[in-house]
């Protein structure tokens, strides 16, 4: 038997359905295998193995632009396509989780609902160079809840391109499905049952007068309009389904009508996520993103004792609040479980919401919430809230609303990578008038931050990495008070490390590392608030020292040494300001560690670069 | 007869049809002789007078919160609810052309598609609150096709708050309607000739047998769906219409039942944009925002000889730059006599486009074009391109796409006033990698920009104002090289004056001012590009400089002067920097001299304030 997982289009066209099968449940091991090692998704591409599998039967993928939504499901495509460092999944250095044109995709996802944009620019390229090609896109029923996947649908359905639209409904997008869309393509069993009905009728039809045999055909378009299929109908798109996503035949078979339509077409088909792993099989949240597992037992592969994580910590303080006043309602985008807010939404209902992958949605319906007298706490990752930047603007800053922004994910997020690290917020949030920006250190001032949140007036952002604090409440935690730093260790040095966020336990590490050699290093603040800033004690540091270190997991440009350097200059006041923040580029993937050591913030390196400085 | 304009619910109740007409009568005089010389807009207001009345009859608008999305259309809201200074409509001071909630409106509202969301938060709250009340909402049908609209629809749909969505169908938005969705809302005619249809086959069905009776009930189903209101039916929401927007008897009736219904439900009326006056009646753009014009002809009242606009020179050489190279593509989201994009869609229908309100799908449509070997130019206002802020960063920045975003309307806009200012583009792009910033200052650079943007790889945003530019080609241009500044005036002064875009004439305009006292007061340079900077030019400035004053139309939190600042500090480079951009505030409505004025912008000003800093 054949063992090779790679296959052109030709070598697939030339296998039996037999081999087909094996070749689907050789990709399942494979990734299986893999993703229990190195973690990555793990149900959302064993749903859509077959379905890969036919996309690459049917259409060249080395002429056809495949187009993955998101890409959490783009694993099968990459084995087929031959990629040989699928082990190295998701490792620094190794394969992308996401489609990445440098590998050989045709285009990067790693934020949703991108597809059929895509499809359109390409459709337009193919009309004006007149090629023989087709976008394909595979895109999730949960894709289908953003705005932007609807703009590029009206558009699609009025220029009415070819192009093949898969859409992989397995009712489940990353979490539970929400909206009325959801509802709408699960009325299928429904329709099937009529459609059974329907034929019936039709035979009895046959014996009636003409103008009855008349009304049948308007009924029978009554009916065809019930099916899931005629909201993209009405849009102007054809529509194939529903289609069993797991049998090769009704794919073969639908892809190959779809390919010779030379209109917009929709194949609706339906998949089980985690098909093929009996312990993600038909399962939610859980098995959509993965960390190591044991194969056997399906259980997580942890290291050690781990610290509460900041959305642990964000999840239990919000409750704690939420419970002492009643005016706290919340919000996230489709991320539940990824953000914390999903005891929440269980312990509330009625003031927490998921309102599916909306960002724009989620924070302009909150500000309305704000302005008659709620305080919104919204629960958003940093790379995700850049899909709401106008809203906040627009729709909080302007009023000045009570909404707190919950920054999630910030800094480097791992393996995730280029299109998830959450390396802009502070840069993109300071220009914007009303906006007070803060972020904790540790765990106690979370909860301190938090508290001061519920009652700060105006708008609020606080951000909070992914994983535990490095800090583990060492220092004494402040009372917050506005544009109030703390200095945390403070002596006769020259020398200030000024930390934000898990930049001041960076900082703690880099110091303590230097300190070793040269007792009382630096000092050491923590800005907690970079808008405003603490002018008071800024001004007293800069009269007490020549140099500072700003440790911040952001942007150089726009960051907080940015900020630091603009309230230098305003104040004339001249202080050497080291920025350890993130260089002008994109990110990589991988582990964070060797990430940053690759990048110089690493302890070890940041310490020999202050080193440097400090010789100087 | 009752003169006033003003009106309570009750006294509307208790009015004759004959009296409502007449209000609606004089409500039309006021705007149009307002508008007439403040300019604003006229189309849409005059389209919703009957609506709006119909609105302020059947709930207290002192209770319930109207939502007027993009409010383009609230000036009989606001005369119904008795503002005072509609005289001063848009002017410094005066009355904002917007819903402001200063003014007495429930939300401010200047962007498009954010009123349903608005909506739902209000929702929401009412639950919570027990209260008895409901939203209002009324959009137009060209704000449909916004992403966002659809994410609230899709929740609204789901969560079935009672809440009323009036349906503004004068089939136009701003421009002429794009998309599907457009298309489906003008199948109503077609739908009322198979009502008729339908009742005609009714009467037939009755002498049927009983199957055949049934039929006839789904037959009905059948046609239903065919109603422009199914797309909202299938969403989950309730759907009355379409009804004529001009008739109270059908609106009242409409909003009564729809009050009622303890559900979402949306009422699509149709009305007639420029309603009441003969030469914007039924007309497209042209009407919708205007500046002063003559009542009678309806003819534009001009200040003089005016230069072209940097729009228009942005159209013209586009078009020329269309013809010499073949792989130019354009969009615009639902701007295009705005952008000036609209003489490309003429001219080539095939390569230019308008998606409609869709910043999001327009930029990420053009990404794949620019990965299919194509040059878009995305023109899109400074303002509205924080509405696809993540798709410049995921979809073009991240794999470095041969891009060019044409940002219009940077600064200060004037009269629409605060949702429109484009004050922080410099910020929210400067911290992306892979972008390379420049700007004009006169309209010879303008052209030269724009053949540099063809040619260079990678993502590039260039700036321009709102209007014609300050410096008429007085100075020499320049080729664009990549971080090439230019020096404009060179002395012996120790001051510099760096402009950037429009910034450079505001520059040299305050520099004549202060050499009438002082010849040679300062050095002139502009910066041309901002990402990245001219190092060289810049070391050397600073060897020969002392003081750098920096005129740019930013925001100045990540403006200019910031980026100038950390070059200053990465290369120890010790130089007092003043930036006269715009301090951390939201930007009010006025004319754009006034609100210069306001904030210390203006020459005199500016003059006045360089002075200070050099007496020191």
């Amino acid at each position: 038997m054949n063992k090779k997982l790679a296959h052109t289009k030709n070598e697939l066209e030339n296998l039996s359905l037999n081999e087909l099968e094996n070749l689907a449940l050789r990709l399942r091991e494979k990734i299986i295998q893999v993703v229990s090692k190195n973690g990555g998704h793990l149900s959302s591409n064993l749903g859509v193995v077959e379905l890969s599998i036919a996309m690459h039967l049917v259409f060249d993928a080395t002429k056809n632009p495949f187009i993955f939504d998101v890409s959490h499901q783009s694993y099968p495509h990459k084995l087929l396509s031959g990629r040989k460092n699928f082990d190295t999944l998701r490792q620094f250095g190794g394969m992308s989780g996401y489609t990445k044109p440098d590998e050989g995709d045709f285009f990067i996802a790693g934020h949703s609902s991108t597809s059929i944009s895509l499809a359109l620019g390409v459709c337009k390229a193919i009309k004006l160079k007149q090629e023989d090609k087709i976008p394909v896109v595979l895109i999730g029923d949960g894709a289908l809840s953003a705005g932007m996947a609807y703009e590029a649908l009206n558009e699609l359905g009025d220029r009415k391109y070819p192009c093949v639209i898969i859409l992989n409904d397995n009712e489940m997008s990353i979490s539970k499905p929400i909206g009325a869309i959801s509802k709408h393509l699960s009325s299928v069993m429904a329709t099937q049952t009529y459609q059974k009905f329907k034929k019936r009728i039709e035979k009895i039809l046959e014996f009636l007068p003409d103008s009855a045999a008349y009304m049948a055909k308007r009924f029978e378009e009554g009916f065809k309009l019930l099916a899931p299929g005629f909201l993209f109908e009405e849009l102007g798109l054809e529509y194939i389904g529903p289609i069993d996503g797991h049998n090769f035949k009704e794919l073969i078979n639908a892809l190959k009508q779809a390919k010779i339509m030379q209109k917009p077409c929709v194949i609706h088909a339906q998949t089980t996520k985690g098909k093929g792993y009996a312990p993600a099989e038909g399962k939610h949240a859980k098995w959509h993103g993965v960390t190591a597992f044991d194969i056997d037992s399906g259980k997580s592969v942890k290291k050690g004792v781990v610290r509460k994580s900041a959305t642990e910590l964000f999840t239990q303080n919000l409750l704690a609040l939420a419970q002492k006043y009643e005016n706290i309602v919340g919000v996230t985008a489709a991320m539940p479980s990824g953000t914390g807010l999903e005891r929440l939404i269980e312990e509330y209902p009625d003031r927490f919401w998921d309102v599916a992958i909306a960002e724009q949605h989620a924070v302009t319906s909150m500000a309305a919430m704000a302005k008659e007298g709620f305080k919104p706490f919204i629960a958003i990752y940093s790379t995700f809230l850049q899909r709401a930047y106008d809203q906040i603007i627009h729709d909080c800053a302007i009023m000045n609303l009570n909404v707190v922004f919950a920054i999630d994910r910030a800094g480097i997020v791992g393996e995730d990578g280029e299109t998830h690290q959450g390396a802009f917020d502070v840069s993109f949030l300071a220009c914007i008038p009303n906006l007070t920006l803060l972020a904790p250190r540790d765990e106690k001032m979370m909860e301190n931050i938090m508290i001061y949140a519920y009652h700060h007036q105006g708008v609020l952002a606080f951000r909070y990495p992914r994983g535990a604090f490095i800090l583990d409440d060492e220092f004494m935690p402040c009372k917050i008070e506005l544009a109030k730093a703390q200095c945390l260790i403070e002596n006769q040095s020259q020398i200030a490390f000024l930390g934000y966020g898990q930049g001041v336990g960076k900082a703690k590490q880099v110091l303590d590392l230097l300190c070793e050699e040269e007792p009382d290093f630096a000092n050491l603040i923590d800005l907690i608030f970079i808008k405003p800033l603490d002018e008071k004690l800024l001004k007293k540091l800069a009269q007490r020292t020549k140099i500072w270190f700003v440790f911040s997991q952001n942007a150089k440009i726009g960051g907080v040494a940015n900020l630091l350097n603009a309230f230098l200059q305003e104040n004339d006041l001249n202080i050497k300001i080291i920025s350890f923040e993130y260089e002008d580029q994109f990110i990589t993937h991988g582990n964070t560690n060797e990430v940053e050591k690759s990048l110089g913030l690493d302890t070890q390196s940041l310490a020999r670069r202050v080193k440097t400085h400090v010789i100087d």
